[in-house]
């Protein structure tokens, strides 16, 4: 197995927590190299269990443009692309700008034929106990329908290396009929039903979180949106639960007993706690970390990107993409 | 107070339900006009606390066009909708065809000046205690920044009447910072500043859930997507527990002393508990019903009619659309 590239200069609690979080995935067996200023990372390196350092003479700013990304080939997130684009890590993670990140994937491993703009793919816990795929969770605001029915494509390929058979598409929308969604919606929904994909049509969130598809397509913003609205009603029940629970002291043996529970969602439906999200439709795996990532973030993070290296998602998605277009 | 007139023919379980449930509301203490074939709402009426009966001839279908709507002023929806407009009843109800209902309260209404396509205002709760009014939630699809900014004037008169003073308004987006949110999003915000309202920015749906805003502004299908997104995370927080639970029999006292807390969350996230949502920017007071209300949620929706003709919240809304336009 190749190692993992990651960028230790780019997070809010970089690179102390990048590179603790990185000897965290070296301990679990995992070979990290860490991406930035060798003389900045070279005191904070622990002395056992220590990544290797590929150094990086820059770094990209969190206000950076793409034109600054691109005008900064040796900042950390651009060498960690290089290093998969040279075959010498298997996938590059970053917890730096998102969009940074975006740019540096796109210039750096270029994206396969047919896919205009990579996507955010989040995999979130189903009630039936599926998981659900979920793209694009914030790279795209604005998209064509197009975009849309390249997300499908790319979501149903993961959602097969997840290990789900045929997977089901489900256009995120308000309703389930045909004559529901906004304008993007309905001008997606033919674009999908005229691929060789297994299409259930417009998918409520509620329904979609409970089985109704195995892949959930939408635009970034919506996407985004979705996942922090989950976010913050699951945050509310922990607070209500939590009045409950003071109210009433005999609450509290409860509470401690469902505290597992509790803990296992909320670790799947942040994306801190999933350590970052995969980014599909590049040449090369890119996890997006999440920008607040402590070390353990950080662990989880790197252990998606050697999972996906492993299960060979790259060569799933070179391949899906070429029959789908081939089939078409 | 004026009766609250309920349109007896709209709604998966309508007309027994409807009926069943405004009779609930009379005994409440509620005086209900109920909007129906008199031949078909007879039979079902209660032989104590019976609501009165005005006849209309005519129903809406769930796949009526907005021009059948026009075409059918004798309708259960239209009658009601003319009971508010002559000032026979303070408010109406309907359970049926959502765009019906706002066709119809558009058409014998009409809307305040200023006011191009009325919203439907959702209160939320949040973390922190208080309330959030989100708004649109479901019946204008694809909006214009004009049309966000009026959500937002309607919004804050409504966060007022409940009791807020200077709400804070929250445009619904992906990120904090300016530079974040759609096309639409960013085009929105600089006509929200011009606005003499209290305007916090870009708010993201969790941060809004945690008590960042009084008022939540955005379209009807991202805010419905947000609304969904809620009901389903909080489904699956509940599946989640129930397999805990199952699985160590210990934990059934304390998911028994939590239910309450459940109940209380869902009640207050779910629209068909609430009965229904306010309509706001009609001259008139209008409730739009949960189609799969049963005779509790509509007893609840006859409740939130009452209660919000109470408080005068359409003088409120009259005032306050007159005074921003002056204050402009």
């Amino acid at each position: 197995m190749l190692p993992v590239a990651v960028d230790a200069m780019g997070g809010d609690h970089a690179p102390e927590a990048i590179v603790a979080g990185a000897a965290l995935a070296v301990r679990d067996g995992i070979d990290v190299i860490l991406v930035g200023d060798r003389d900045v990372l070279a005191p904070l390196l622990p002395r056992t269990h220590a990544p290797r350092v590929v150094h990086a003479g820059d770094v990209v700013d969190m206000g950076e443009t793409a034109a600054g990304v691109r005008r900064k080939p040796d900042a950390s997130v651009r060498r960690a692309m290089s290093l998969v684009q040279a075959g010498d890590a298997c996938a590059a993670l970053s917890f730096g700008n998102t969009g940074a990140t975006f740019v540096a994937a796109c210039l750096d491993l270029g994206v396969f034929e047919g896919v205009e703009r990579p996507g955010i793919a989040t995999v979130l816990p189903r009630s039936d106990g599926g998981r659900l795929v979920m793209l694009d969770a914030g790279a795209n605001v604005d998209c064509r329908p197009e975009q849309l029915a390249c997300f499908a494509r790319l979501g149903a390929v993961y959602a097969e290396v997840l290990g789900v058979e045929r997977p089901r598409i489900g256009l995120l929308s308000n309703g389930e009929e045909d004559s529901k969604g906004n304008m993007q919606v309905r001008a997606t929904l033919p674009l999908l039903r005229s691929l060789p994909l297994e299409v259930v049509g417009h998918v409520e969130p509620h329904h979609a979180m409970a089985g109704a598809c195995d892949v959930l397509v939408c635009d970034g913003f919506v996407g985004n949106i979705l996942l922090k609205a989950a976010e913050g009603a699951v945050s509310t029940v922990v607070q209500l639960l939590t009045e409950e629970v003071s109210r009433r002291p005999s609450g509290r043996l409860g509470a401690w007993l469902l505290k597992g529970a509790f803990k296992r969602f909320r670790n799947r439906v942040q994306w801190d706690a999933q350590g970052g999200a995969l980014l599909l439709g590049t040449r090369g795996l890119v996890v997006i970390g999440h920008g607040a990532a402590e070390a353990e973030a950080v662990r989880a993070g790197v252990a998606l990107a050697s999972r996906a290296a492993q299960d060979d998602l790259l060569g799933a998605l070179a391949q899906g993409m070429q029959e789908i277009s081939a089939e078409k």
